[in-house]
């Protein structure tokens, strides 16, 4: 079977394609403002990620009827494993490596990414990602490697891009929380001897070419500046008043 | 490999084990009372389902920690799956029709299952399910079949359980919400013209040897009768007092 083109909107599932060695093109959707073609050309819904996948070469803007969308980030990352089973394998072999590896994304992304958006967003403490961060280090092999195991999986995948993004915004304190207290949590993180294993797994899924070619620290910040950069200074006037 | 050993606690995935034709012990946890072994040798988060996989002939109640145990719904239905690719396929060959399959678990089972249990749990209107039906009927194959074709696969099993437990709760008027509610959802589902790709997916998968022999009608309405049949009467000299 031929390799059918692919067209993924959002860059969040991105480094599980960069790793599967599929070519693929990629558009970015501007969530604050997104164009009129995305809902009925390619997600009902109207969330990122999805993928147009087959078809005729078409622009991102105007894909074709003839591809198939589908949507859902964990779904993707399945469909991408299920690409390139043979030629490069993205979960374990075995029935059992595979369950520990869906039960990875599941407990990760559950407990990681509430906490985080919502510090981020409405201005909770920073420091409720600490129990998720307890837990993805209680599931890292602790003699080292990947999430489960010496293979880099979609495991990974599926948690790299939030534990990016949380640590670039409170390394730069960005966020509706109050003044400091997203840095508080990042020293905290790079400097305490109980997140060492932590910080070695970060280091490691962060340094592959992967992750270099696909995460763009800059990016991260002023998108999230311009999105809740106002919104501390906003909770502050409104409790003042 | 020889067939390994199987307990499954709880039975919320037995309808893709019995389909599997994998050999298996079932031990049901009564969650009003929590056997004080499940935790430390079965399930820390001490949720249900969960199953123990491989090691010695033990009891369900003396768990070998020579056995896997994995836990997550969502997780146990693909391992299941993955145990018996081969011999009995129960996710659909091809990537995309695996995405499907995957995507119709997700859909079905966050929006069903929320509205359903809230109803029945804390007395929310039972018409709330709506919606999450309108939903699973868009999905199906239109001019019959299963979740996602001609084929049973784990999409069924996902969703299966639920969409049985919720009708049989509302045909017996068993839950929080006010009296006749229920019922009256029950009603419409068996004869508005407009849920009758739903009648036919519902009859067509409670119709299954595999259904008849892993639920049993009697049972849901003697478990719920018993855990919510006083909460309606409690919210309603509540809300007088
Ligand atoms: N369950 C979905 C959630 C997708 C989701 O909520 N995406 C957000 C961005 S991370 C989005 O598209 N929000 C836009 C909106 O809701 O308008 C998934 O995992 O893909
Ligand atoms: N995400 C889990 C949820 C499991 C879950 O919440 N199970 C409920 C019963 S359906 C439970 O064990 N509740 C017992 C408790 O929380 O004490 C899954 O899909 O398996």
């Amino acid at each position: 079977m031929a390799a059918q083109r692919i067209t993924v909107y959002s860059a969040k599932v991105e480094l599980a394609l960069k790793e599967s060695g599929l070519s693929y093109k990629r558009f970015e959707i501007d969530l604050q403002n997104k164009p009129e073609w995305y809902a009925p050309k390619v997600n009902p819904a109207s969330k990122v990620p999805a993928i147009a996948y087959g078809g005729p070469d078409t622009e991102p803007e105007n894909p074709s009827p003839e591809s198939t969308k589908i949507a859902e980030s964990y779904v993707l990352l399945e469909f991408i494993a299920d690409l390139v089973q043979s030629s490069k394998p993205l979960l374990p072999a075995t029935p059992v490596g595979r369950a520990q590896a869906r039960f990875f994304i599941e407990t990760a992304t559950s407990k990681f990414v509430t906490p985080w958006y919502s510090s981020v967003s409405k201005g909770d403490d920073p420091s409720g990602v600490l129990p998720a961060i307890d837990a993805i280090q209680d599931l890292l092999p602790p003699q080292g490697g990947y999430a489960v195991g010496n293979d880099w999986t979609i495991a990974d995948a599926a948690i790299t891009p939030f534990l990016a993004r949380a640590l670039v915004t409170f390394k730069h304190d960005i966020g509706a929380y109050d003044e400091g207290e997203g840095k508080k949590v990042w020293e905290l993180l790079q400097t305490d001897s109980k997140y060492a294993r932590f910080r070695k797994y970060y280091a490691d899924v962060t340094s592959r070419q992967s992750f270099k070619e696909t995460f763009f620290e800059d990016i991260i910040v002023e998108g999230f500046s311009k999105r809740f950069g106002e919104t501390r200074a906003a909770k502050k006037a409104a409790s003042a008043s």
